[in-house]
Formats: structure tokens, C-alpha cells, sequence
């Protein structure tokens, strides 16, 4: 392209390969590290992340940025460039005092809030959600915004998202859920019990392979191991992998939670090898990440197809467990909507519920119109109003979710921006593979991850999310899509 | 210590960070990598190991250790600084351009050896040996020595022993452990087959973890998973990896290769945790590391005492395998010795006589004595003269082993010093512990382990190799004591 982009992809590859670096050993901290060795793991990745830090914020980057503005690129160069410039400007926008502080608090905050929550005393936390919210809010002063500070901090997980934008989707979302779930609430409650029957790990392992090889995941480039939470993390399109927890006496939490890490992970295999180590090759954001893991696990996991195909694998590996179990009666069980304290339990129909309340709550403390003091009233009123329940306590309250302790203020939008744009990209697979549910039914998945690999994963950070849904869908992210899905859904699952 | 000092333990420990990262990852590319990741696994272990290479060869290295010369170090600041200048002096003396086509070289000869040694066709490995040679030599040259260029590279192995002690020691073995061998290839076989059952790896992994927690192998700071080449390796002195195969028709092969493995890992959870990331913290060579598995593997893991304990725990886990097998056969049985061609599978008595005459001809074709083309005939003759058997073939022969197609020249006598200083070691154990059999007879090896730690593994590089056996057993390294617990344990197990 030109000398000045030659070196600026070399520099933005060496950043890259040290990430990688740290993440093969965060992988490993998660899944196979003894007790004793956390003490010279966290060094390590300390020193990684230093290293990476001051590379990608070096003065040379800069130069090579500048130089490469006159370079008249185009494609994934021009796009590389407008990336790394941006993620340069970002970070070299806020002070390294800031950073420093930002990283101190959170440790300190971490502690508090295990202590807090385990305690069920909000106010061990409170002061230090305080100091959090001010750091986090000189922290969008110091990057800049066009609208509120809110906007500032989502840029960093969903470029392009604004806080009224997320607000205009969420209340085209609420008023519809809220509707779905008092009329679920009133219809007659699902057999479940047999979900909660034995299901040892070997066959559980054995049945996730199943489906991931079903969905397509390239066991080749890839693998799947045993940690405390779940999680997809890549070392490059060719080395993804995805961790797992067995619930020997809850048959969804692995299962589902394998075909959700197995999303993002054909995203990251899909991602186009000859951009690796540069945006062009990277996830657009959270969100489309979200909305590939939300896709396979809700869309097509808990479909009737799906089921369909797969219900017999499932009871030859547990035929104790399933002994009585229609496939039908699997489908509705795996579909159970319920209120409940917990996000990270939610179904399909609450989960978005959740969501919204933290949105409104975080937005409202970087404006100053919520104090951390009041968030704990605050979020007992909201989840009556919106879930239908209210928290006895704060440690199932407002203390329950790690991210606002590690400083991070706007990630919680992306979960439900997943959820909605899984909708509205299945939406449009379906126009253009018409017997898609007919193919899922027979086990043949490969036309819709092919689809996918075409319409989104092949193309890393060409377009931003918004951007993305648009190409791809033919309109703005829409949340029309999600709740039609689960109003059809669920009317067939409850019989309403 | 000094403000110098300070600063050169400040850049060894970075180096040292990087060079844990680096085994982190290589460890992963063993145990867990899926086959697609080797390639992005390749070029992220090359930038580290050039960041650390370029780190410990720094400018700054060399103002560090010059300033710290006049700050009147002692203790492990002494050691510290004698071993990183020494380090740093090697490496500095070696021209770029040397480890550069040093590093290309065994690249292609790599290829050359696998493909030689499937076809069976020496003559595909012969020039990619002659350039290695000429180089290792260039690179002898470069360092310097005082005697032979061998000595230069034996040092980079095992600091402070030479060709020519090499070969005083190898003299003495030769003729007694021939003697030997031929004495038991007269007496009666022995009763072999029931290890050659069925020995589900199951089983044999929890036999495993057995046998490494009776030798105090601390499973909060290490652990060990499957590889298809057992090795050990270390990120600190908490966090210490080891691995095994399995071969579910030989019990040898997993048991004997952990407690191997164990030994080495015993020796790096020992190392003194206040000097970790510097010499003073790090195993004082090849030679000492191989004693600490040789003793574990062998001295105690066939011994007459570890069976009579661990004999019931083996039968209970194979029942069927073991139903008419007693405690004497199973001790008799592992200590089967008999002529073989290959290196990695052979014992006690002929494991050294392998390695004799892979020193010989490593030490002539550095001295220009033997030319690469003449090593086939001359393996096949020394291996009649030495094991008492002659291979067909070249890839049971010269082209058996993986280190000369890596540039590894003067590696070879490190595996027999590590058996000799192992039963020099065990005799000065066995006078400072006098019921040290009745111990291991009832499974108490904590004072053994205990004895080790505080001769030897404690010390980390305090004295070099020949000093440490000295003071360790108030002798220079011995060839008796080997011989003679060969001929004593021999005598009993073929009862000759």
C-alpha cells in the first residue's frame, strides 16, 4: 500500500501477537493453573499488558498514522487505518494518572465488592462505586462526546452506539416484554423436572462435542475445556477455545452454555485469516459478538427443529434421565420462562428485563442523576416493575454483577444489543434460505453458518455494528424482530 | 546490594518473565493445541524468544554488570552477578549472523533428519549434518575454549565440565558396566510378561498421582497432563508442569517416565522461591537436573524397598493384570536389563553405553577426526563393541535421536552425569539417613526429599556442577558409585 501503512500494520501486529501472548495465558489461568502459580501469572500478564499498552501508544504509531493519511488507502487498509487511528486516539486521550487510578480503584473495588456482597452490606461498596463513577466520568471527558458521558464509555464496547440510542430500542422492547411475560405468568407451568435429573460429565462432554461438530466448529482450530465460568477466548482464527462448566444435576447449563461459547468461537474461526492481527480481521464489537453466541444457543438451540434432529442423541446418551421425556416436552422444558433475581440465570423473555434496569441505573450515575447511595432502592423498585420480582436482599440485588467493580460502566447494553440484532440477522437468513428450519430439522446447519461466515464474519471490522445490521438486514437495528420472535415463540411453548 | 545490582536483577527477571511466558506457551503447543494453531504458536514463541534474547544482550546488560563489579557483591548477589555476566558474555560473543544461521540450519535440518530416518536414507541428513557441525564448531570458536571446541558447547550444558573429564569418567564405566552387561545376558531371563497386560490409562494415571504425592511433589504448585513426549517444565518454582504418555500395554512406560518427570519437577519446586527469575534461583545445570530424575526414577523407583510398599496400591489398581504376580517378581521385573538398540529405551545397565559412543563420535566430528559421512559405519561398530548388537538400519542407528538434526552437540554426556552424580548423590543420602531402605520400605520418603532440598535444590546455581558434588559428597564426580550399585543391585535381581 505505502511505507507508512507497511509499518503501521507491523506495529499493530506486534500489539496484537502480545495480546494473544496474554490471552493463551489467561486461558490457561482459568482452566489448568494450580493454586500457587496465580502469584507469577499475575506478573506475567501485568508485564504483557505493559508491553502491549506502550507499543500500541508509542510515538511511532502516531507517525505512522500520519504518514499513512497520505496514503490514499482503500478496503481493509482504509479501514485498518481509520481502527487503529481511533483506538490510538482513545487511548492516548486519557492521562496515564487516570489509567493508573482507574486500575488501582478497581482492585481495591474488586475486594470490596466480593466482601459487600458476601456480607450483603452495600454500604462496604458504596464509596468505592462512587470514586468509580467520577474516574469513569473523567474518563468520557477525556475521550469527548457529542451527547452525554455515557456515550463516551459504550464507544468503547459498541462503536457507534449512543445511550438515546439504546434508550430508543429498549423502550420498543419493554412494553412488549413486560406484556409477554404476565400473560406466560398466567398460563399453565411447563414440565421441567426431568431437566434437573443426573447427567454426568462424560456424557455431557460427549453430547457438547456432538453440537459443536453440528454447528461446525473446526475441532481442528480449536477445543473446549473445563473452567469456573465459561468463556470463548482466541489466539488466532485457527486456535479458539471455548471453556465449559458441568452441572451433573441441571442438563441446560453446559449444554446451552457449549452452543453459546460455540457462537462467538465459529465468529472468531470465521474471521479472516489474512487480516489477523489487524482490524480488518477482528469482531465489529460486543454486541455483534453477543449476537452470534445469542443466536446459536436461543435461535437455533431452542428451536423445535433443532430438537427435532437432536433430541435422540440426547436421550441415547441420558436414556435414565429422558426415560419419559417426548421431544416435545424437551423443546418446552428448555424454553421455561420464569421471573428470577439473577441475570445471569434469565431466560429468553426476563433477560432483556434485567438488562434495561442496569442501563438506566448506569446512565443515571454518570449523569449525576442517580447516587450510587440510591441504587440499591432504586433497583428493588425496578425489578418489581419490570421482572415482577424484588430482591430480599443487595446481594441479589444490585451487588450480584461483577463489571461496575472493574470500572466498567455501558458494557451491559451489548448483552441485549446481541439479543436483538440474533433476531433481526435470523430474520434475514431466512429470506435467503427459505427451508432453513426444514435443513435444521434434518441436522444440516451448514447453509446458515455459511451464511453468517458470508454476511458478518468474514468481513472483521469493515462496518461498524449499526452499519453492519443495515448491510446486512436492509434496516437500523430494529427491535421489532426479537419480541415478534418471542411472542411467536413462546405463544406455541405456553399454548397462549 | 548497589544501585547497579538492583538494576541488572531488574533486567534478569524481565528476561526471565519472558522466558516463563515463552514456556507457557511451548508447554500448550504440547499438551493442549489443536493442530491448526501450530502456525500463529510458532510465530508468537519466535518474537519472545527474540524480545529475550534482545533484552539479555542489551547495552544496558553490560553497564549493569560493570558497574555491579565495584559494588563488593556477596552471597547470591555474588552468584547472581558471576552467572549473568558469564551468560551475557556467551551470548554477546556469538555473532548474530552465526545464531541467525544457526537457527536456519537446524530448521531444514530438522526436515532432512525426519524424512532421513523414515526412509531410512542417511544420505538425505549428511550435508545438513556437515554445515551443523562446521557451524557448532564456528560457534565453539567464537566463545572459546581452553582444551577442544567440544568443551565450549559441553559448558553451555554443563557449566565447568570438559571433554577430557568426560572421558576419564567414561573410562571408568566402560569395562565394568560391559563386564556387567555380558555377566547378565549369561543368568537366567526373567519373568517380564504381565507387564506387557492390559494397563488401562486410568488407572495409571491415578497410580500416578499416588506415587508423585509419596514423593512430595506438590500438586498446589504443579500438575501434569498427557503429551506425546513426556518432559518437565517450570513457570516458577509454584507453578511446575509435568507430563506423561500412557501405553496401555506397558506399565513401564508411564510409571517409570513420571517419576522421572517427578524428579525433575521436585528440583524446580525447590528451587528457592526468594531468587526466582535469577541464577541464584535456577537449577544449576542439565547434568544435576538429570541426577534429581535418574535418583527418583531409578535409584528409588526400582528399588527392593519402594516395591515392598508400593507393590499392593500397583495390585490393587490392575488386579486382573497382577493376579499372579508377587511383590519380588514386579521389583525384578522392572530392572529387566537386555541389549537394545535404541537409547530411549534402554536401562540402567546399557543406558550409558549408548551414551558413550555418541560422545565419542559428537566429540571427533568436532575435532575433525570423524567426518559426518563415516558416522553410520562407526555407530554400527561401537554399537556391536559397547551393547553387544549391531542395528540394520540407519534409523535404528546414527539417525535414532532427535539432538544433532537441532544443533544439540555436547548434549549427550549430560543424561550419563545425571546418573552418576544421582548414585553419588544417593550414597551421601544413604550415610546422613542410615535407615534410608526401612524409610522408603514403609513409603516415607520426606527425608529423602527433605535432605535433597537442603542439599541441593536450595542452593540454586550457588556452585557449579563438579564444586556441588564435591560439597555435597566430599568427592569429585565418581564413577564407582554408579558401577557399584549397578553390580550390587544386579548380582540380586539376576542372582548372579
Amino acid at each position: 500500500m505505502g511505507k507508512h501503512y507497511d509499518e503501521l500494520i507491523r506495529l499493530s501486529r506486534e500489539v496484537s501477537d502480545y495480546s494473544s501472548i496474554g490471552a493463551v495465558l489467561s486461558w490457561d489461568q482459568e482452566t489448568y493453573l494450580p493454586p500457587r502459580g496465580a502469584r507469577a501469572r499475575g506478573r506475567h500478564l501485568g508485564q504483557l499488558s505493559a508491553l502491549a499498552h506502550r507499543l500500541a501508544t508509542a510515538p511511532e504509531v502516531g507517525a505512522a498514522i500520519r504518514g499513512a493519511e497520505g496514503e490514499k488507502l482503500e478496503g481493509a487498509a482504509a479501514v485498518n487505518l481509520r481502527e487503529i487511528r481511533r483506538s490510538y486516539e482513545r487511548q492516548t486521550r486519557i492521562p496515564t494518572e487516570l489509567v493508573r487510578e482507574l486500575t488501582e480503584t478497581s482492585v481495591a473495588a474488586r475486594q470490596a465488592w466480593k466482601e459487600a456482597r458476601a456480607k450483603d452490606e452495600f454500604p462496604i461498596f458504596a464509596p468505592f462505586l462512587e470514586k468509580l463513577v467520577a474516574l469513569r466520568r473523567r474518563y468520557a471527558e477525556a475521550i469527548g462526546f457529542d451527547g452525554e458521558p455515557y456515550d463516551a464509555l459504550l464507544d468503547g464496547y459498541e462503536q457507534g452506539m449512543t445511550a438515546a440510542e439504546v434508550s430508543r430500542i429498549f423502550d420498543g422492547l419493554r412494553p412488549r416484554l413486560v406484556a409477554l411475560a404476565a400473560k406466560i405468568r398466567g398460563a399453565r407451568p411447563l414440565r421441567t423436572d426431568f431437566l434437573h435429573r443426573s447427567f454426568p460429565a462424560p456424557g455431557q462432554a460427549r453430547l457438547g462435542r456432538r453440537v459443536l461438530e453440528l454447528m461446525g466448529f473446526d475441532f481442528q482450530a480449536g477445543r473446549f475445556d473445563v473452567s469456573a465460568h465459561p468463556f470463548c477466548t482466541s489466539f488466532s482464527p485457527d486456535d479458539v477455545r471455548l471453556t465449559v462448566r458441568y452441572d451433573e444435576s441441571f442438563f441446560n447449563a453446559a449444554f446451552f452454555g457449549l452452543m453459546h461459547e460455540g457462537g462467538h468461537g465459529l465468529y472468531e474461526q470465521g474471521l479472516p485469516s489474512a487480516h489477523e492481527g489487524t482490524p480488518a480481521g477482528e469482531a465489529v464489537s460486543l454486541g455483534i459478538h453477543e449476537s452470534q453466541s445469542r443466536l446459536w444457543e436461543n435461535q437455533v438451540g431452542r428451536s423445535r427443529a433443532f430438537w427435532r434432529h437432536f433430541f435422540p442423541f440426547v436421550r441415547e446418551e441420558f436414556p435414565d434421565a429422558l426415560r419419559d421425556v417426548t421431544e416435545e416436552e424437551m423443546w418446552r422444558a428448555v424454553n421455561e420462562a420464569k421471573p428470577s433475581l439473577i441475570r445471569v440465570e434469565a431466560d429468553e423473555v426476563y433477560y432483556n428485563l434485567h438488562i434495561m434496569l442496569r442501563f438506566e441505573i448506569e446512565r443515571g450515575l454518570l449523569l449525576g442523576t442517580v447516587r450510587p447511595a440510591d441504587t440499591p432502592a432504586l433497583w428493588k423498585e425496578r425489578m418489581e416493575q419490570y421482572v415482577g420480582v424484588r430482591p430480599d436482599t443487595d446481594a441479589d440485588g444490585v451487588l450480584q454483577d461483577i463489571h461496575w467493580s472493574g470500572g466498567m460502566i455501558g458494557y451491559f447494553p451489548t448483552y441485549s444489543l446481541g439479543n436483538l440484532y440474533a433476531a433481526q440477522f435470523l430474520a434475514a437468513a431466512r429470506k435467503a434460505i427459505p427451508d432453513l428450519d426444514e435443513r435444521i430439522g434434518r441436522g444440516d446447519l451448514r447453509g446458515l453458518l455459511a451464511w453468517l461466515r458470508t454476511n458478518i464474519h468474514a468481513h472483521g471490522m469493515t462496518w461498524r455494528a449499526p452499519e453492519l445490521v443495515e448491510k446486512v438486514t436492509g434496516e437500523a437495528p430494529n427491535p421489532d424482530y426479537l419480541v415478534s420472535y418471542l411472542e411467536r415463540k413462546y405463544a406455541e411453548v405456553y399454548g397462549i
